[in-house]
């Protein structure tokens, strides 16, 4: 019964074997947003709207898949600000085996994130090299702008308010069929195609393709990032009240 | 356990959160589908075709974490139609806290109206506003003819046929998924791309984009909605009986 | 509880109401394939592959509503082989209030084929209607030869396998979903687009558009369906096992 | 209720049973796989983008409904790897009503294996024939190089990742909807398409269409393939934990 592995709290788990979880699924993640785009750019002729339809649908895809199949290892962050928000904010630590880092959220959140960004770097690399593109580059395509600030903010707030609904990060029957059908729109209707994510940013300056960003616009989309995540809890807390 | 959340009635929400729930879950599904449509119609290089796929899958996928996340506080009307129906014709009062709204079935099909109303002209403001357009603006794209009417009939009373077959709006667990693919599938097969509601049509008439409508082609519309919805509640109900 | 309605047969249903269940059901699945065909066809720019992409997901998100909400009244046929199938070889006689029904199959089958074949030309005048075009028309879209007539058998073959081993046509929960990702895949993969129902034969006769098929054409495809129907029978008969 | 005959092991079909569902299995995949390319490479206008959405949609669509309809008998294996992975390695012995083959694995996955090759031809015959294609020919598409070697590594690991990340082929009630859907994401991230099967390299071998495979370059793609698999399982076991 697959409920049971979903639901069931991953409290068998070991830190490595969650932080192990992180990298695979980020690098996953990466892999997949970086390598259809690659992919759908070379396929479609120059018709953008049909690149960014394929991408779409391979983003949606994989992250039902990698939610279902590790959420009930390490929550399937694959994101920093959802880790920040689970483990500070939100009070729900990932479970293990290991006392040190049950006592110290601080830790299972550096090792989370440090997982999440070597596996996003991962994941392009591997894109890249199965392209047949130099492994190691950079991405020249700016993006920024108030527009694409406001739109970050948005995808970013809209991201949490999501998971927050939807019960706990990984550990909701519901919450991989949303957060991926989330993100499949939110491709559409912000104007930045919803990176939502500092470990996507960071993965997607590693490949100068569909989805990469230059270095140097970085920091304006994390920034906006963090703002909208902070505005998208606010929206969900006022909705709480006791069932 | 998501079915837990699904199912419960939102009986401790209060008022102010329902309508919040309503001005925000409005207002995220009026930013879809005018932001996918601007996104669209800029990407695929005048292939409307391909702009609509987009335009239909943002919209689905919108409309069903939508109703997931936002259902079980307000039940997730985000359209007046839908408000009328429940509180004066099927007697499902979404649950609060306030007395007086329980005594006044009218108060809340006011308050929810006039956040849907808020809610869909703020959607289409930040569609604009995300984009670079000018916030505030006005559609010249005229819609109508006998066609267009009959379409939005049939759009109307199509959902409302399903949101009443699939149990109350809102509460049943497939309820998501079956308004979200009638309208993925009304966009299709309906001349007038099924705007089904009036608080659509009415954040619609403020972007002069791909999803937009012209303010003197509303009137049209929504009548023809009230007509469709009519017909739709009559057909549903012969449907109707004791299991 | 969703579950409830679908499961629980429809044995407090009337006839009439049956009747008026494939009437409606099957006007709206034939309003939705031949009017999305219109659309797309329309707005593709001469892109068959876009068209047919998009007629694709819209008769897909039909299928799957209209057998969700219609499924718990009449077992949402829609189609005379489904009909015959479910009445004459397995059994499984949708239950109704009148006792002359249940004694007499072969009414029930006559009542459901009647309302079907005109549901069918309902949803294809409406289409027509919609998208202005002369209500009444016959399509002049010449179809067959041995591979489209092969394809016909297979997919209607498809079909019946795939409705026989999820349960009971309309009473198994999955059985909507399955149905209606079927016909998705059998768009494509047959060489006839799987028309794969007399029922749509019947309707697509009267619309001169994308899904159309000339009346000349129609006694091969029928055929070709019988045939295909009966080998999927004998190939899903002989996987049955006591569970 | 649907999930008695997904969760019952098939423990009451016949060893030909078995081989019956694997073949016919097989071959509708491959059928599904290899006749929606043609369709889409005939529809799309010369647009690869297009055909190849198409082709996945068609895929998915098929991956779903034959493990959700085949799974209680066999399994749903459709693929060599995944058997040996099952029966030699994972223990999971489908079980059957023949003793001798209870006592000797070795004895059901020689006739899987046989049943997966005759009914991937069996497909691509199908394929052929219904597309008035000669239907005895062989692809002349040659596809290799490091990077989609690595691709088919890639999603070859990721296919037995998932399978056993999701409990065991064909049980587990998510399972038919995770491997369709990470089988499209994979037909766009890895560089190959993701074959991810060498029954699926046999049967795409005869057809010389948008899906084919050259003879020559089956090898290499096969023994990308078994190392894949090798990675993707001992990548999931270095994740297993007693829940």
């Amino acid at each position: 019964m697959s409920e049971e592995s979903l639901d069931a709290p991953a409290h068998k788990a070991t830190l490595p074997q969650q932080a192990f979880a992180e990298f695979i699924g980020t690098a996953a993640l990466l892999c997949a947003v970086i390598g259809s785009g690659i992919m759908a750019e070379r396929l479609s002729g120059g018709n953008t709207g049909v690149a960014l339809l394929a991408n779409t649908l391979a983003t949606v895809f994989a992250l039902y898949v990698l939610i279902e199949t590790l959420g009930p290892i390490s929550g399937a962050h694959f994101n920093p600000l959802v880790t920040i928000w689970a483990l500070f904010l939100d009070r729900k630590v990932p479970k293990t085996q290991e006392k040190i880092a049950r006592a110290a959220p601080g830790l299972i959140a550096f090792v989370f994130i440090v997982a999440q960004l070597a596996g996003a770097a991962s994941g392009a690399w591997l894109a890249n090299a199965m392209f047949d593109m130099s492994i190691f580059q950079a991405s020249a395509k700016l993006r920024g702008g108030l527009g694409q600030w406001m739109a970050e903010a948005v995808a970013t707030g809209g991201l949490l308010f999501v998971i927050i609904r939807s019960g706990a990060a990984g550990v909701n029957a519901k919450a991989s069929a949303l957060v991926a059908c989330y993100i499949g729109a939110a491709y559409w209707f912000t104007a930045s195609t919803s990176f939502a994510n500092p470990a996507a940013v960071f993965g997607r300056m590693m490949s100068d393709s569909f989805a990469g960003i230059a270095p140097g616009s970085a920091l304006g989309f994390v920034a906006a990032q963090c703002v909208g995540a902070a505005l998208g809890g606010v929206a969900a807390k006022l909705l709480s009240f006791k069932s």
